[in-house]
């Protein structure tokens, strides 16, 4: 391999809920899930990849730190399916197979703030070695599933549903892409960052809990998502906002309520996650129909879904109610507003400041991309390795 | 009646939670639930009756305030299924149904502070009203029920099953008895009053939400909750602590579960509950067993539950992890420790101070019994009324 090849991946947040896996090793989820991908403009993974002979050994670098691959089953298991797939393609003998990998990734946002980092990691490595061993005709969403489960979802653009599948083994167990971002151009996404010491359990060891001990788990998987995913799938082709919303907000519920009946109990949502939920409701009761919807994942950041037309009007009385002594331009993060002037349409009481780090407005996106701006010099890897 | 009659009732704390009518008017509940009847000593109502020819019109006094007898339907539904009662005793047209009735009522701790004030409320008054018409072989907790749902827990003391029952009209649907108090005389009740400021959804109409809107409800009703009432009872028959607290901790982790499952969501727990949760598990991994359980009605305030032989231990390690400013014997209230000055053994980090109001310890206590002790001057309601 002569050249870096270098992808772009994004961030996606769920509206149906992933949460409880019916095979640890494969990741396999016990039910279906729904996502919206996210606008790479504002929110991204990066990877770089080179390979040949000349590279010494395989190493995986994120965020400028090097990655244990030994230690990482995750990373492994990429690895190995895509040395799988290569050999499928190009012969067991093929000198490809045999190179090593080198792997440099950058996100745009902070790893470790419940942004669904992993998710646009491991989608876009598996798009980068993808393209780099020219294998992008293959099920990418089946190998990125198996380093991080929601990881499947970023390899789609727009309205994404991962079907959990059957199979013992996993064969029917991927991502299709329900439409794509231009079906419903008018959704806007607003993250509210939330500020937050407290140390989590990690999704993956939450969700295995919750499998072990939570008794609604099984009724929520068996009943509840099977009903609600086709609904949500059914209001997104519909573009029935308000369906969309409501099936959103309780399904964000319920997924906490699941780790809540979870023995220890997890808690994902703080205070100000609660202040938020409510926050949502009144808005939506004051303005006398649902414009804004709410979803959790397991942090304490909410994720809102709102319509274009509407966006202006609730910023407004968003960041009255949850006031900073940032700058505007600090606070406010992405896509700009084009009306940024109105008045708070319902002058809610505002609370205490800076119970949110920043707000970031973003909107649907496409899947991975390549791009040409390398994060790795492959003169410098050939010159010192 | 030529005397005033005076009962005192005790509070009940529910480790199977009650959470949703089948009748909203009789006052039937979804599913069985199980409690512990606590010590008059520490938290009690104190109810006098007095009636006759010479009471103008039935009053209600609560707390010093009267109550709007016409417009509380509960109160009005008691009042006539006495009468009804009386008339079936001593015939349709005996002049006691005739009579009216005088009420004063008192509770010796908060009624808003969320501490089951309305079932120890109405189960006093229902007894008071018992002895005063000679009723008391009757099915006072039936009576009760239609007060307020919990209060016929308290008609007994010990450990209590409420049956939800069957039949449409309620005729099943009673507290009995499983064992008194001197039954496992070893158990203690810590009571954790929390500071919280936030408005809460009342348990009357949080619980019609999650009737109307909790998927998750329904399994809890049919499936989980008829386990673990079966597997309780069992435990407190048998005596086994850890059993007990591992199903008490989980019922009341899955009625919160419930309630946030609940659109819009009903929050009853805040961050200092969150605290405790985990303080609680923290204390028992520490310890190597389980110690010590929870659980949390609609409100932010702790019930534990441990045995005598540990909480003097588990007293030091709570106030050096929960610390106040307030003095000891304003702080600790209730039974006195008879070993004070242990250590706090596991040395866990203290929070910020006066997360609690105060600490209440108590243990089970017997059912209501009357006393001499009158709210009611007999003789200057003869000479004003």
């Amino acid at each position: 391999m002569d050249k870096v090849v270098t992808c772009m991946a994004p961030v996606n947040i769920a509206t149906i809920k992933y949460w409880g896996k019916r095979d640890e090793h494969l990741i396999l989820p016990l039910n279906d899930s729904v996502s919206l991908t996210l606008d790479c403009d504002q929110m991204h993974s990066q990877t770089s990849v080179v390979a040949g002979p000349f590279v010494k050994k395989d190493t995986v670098m994120l965020n400028g730190h090097v990655m244990p691959i030994e230690t990482n089953e995750r990373l492994q298991r990429c690895f190995s399916l895509i040395r799988k797939l290569i050999k499928e393609k190009k012969g067991e003998n093929c000198p490809e197979a045999q190179w090593n990998i080198r792997v440099c990734s950058e996100n745009n946002f902070p790893t470790a703030a419940g942004l669904a980092s992993s998710a646009a990691g491991y989608a876009c490595l598996v798009y980068t070695l993808a393209n780099a061993f020219d294998l992008v005709t293959e099920d990418l969403p089946a190998i990125a599933r198996q380093g991080s489960g929601s990881a499947c979802r970023s390899i789609y653009g727009g309205f994404v549903h991962w079907k959990a599948g059957k199979d013992d083994l996993g064969s029917d167990s991927t991502a299709v892409q329900i439409a794509t971002e231009a079906h419903w151009p008018e959704m806007r996404i607003i993250i509210l960052v939330v500020n937050d010491s407290h140390k989590k359990t990690s999704s993956t060891v939450g969700m295995k809990k919750s499998v072990e001990t939570s008794e609604l788990l099984q009724y929520r998987v068996n009943k509840c998502v099977p009903e609600r995913t086709k609904d949500i799938i059914e209001a997104i082709i519909n573009k029935n906002f308000v369906k969309f919303a409501e099936i959103t907000m309780r399904d964000s519920n319920q997924f906490h309520a699941i780790c809540l009946d979870t023995y220890p109990p997890c808690v994902y949502l703080n205070g100000v996650s609660h202040e938020i939920i409510t926050f949502i409701h009144d808005y939506n009761d004051a303005a006398g129909h649902v414009k804004v919807s709410y979803t959790f994942d397991a942090g304490p950041n909410a994720f809102l879904f709102i319509l274009e037309k509407d966006l202006d009007l609730f910023m407004s009385e968003l960041i009255q109610v949850f006031p900073s002594d940032k700058s505007k331009s600090k606070y406010i993060r992405g896509i700009k507003s084009t009306n940024p002037d109105q008045v708070a349409p319902y002058g809610f009481e505002p609370k205490e400041k800076d119970l949110l780090k920043y707000i970031l407005v973003t909107k649907l996106g496409s899947g991975p991309k390549c791009i040409d701006n390398h994060l790795i010099d492959i003169d410098s890897i050939k010159n010192s390795d």
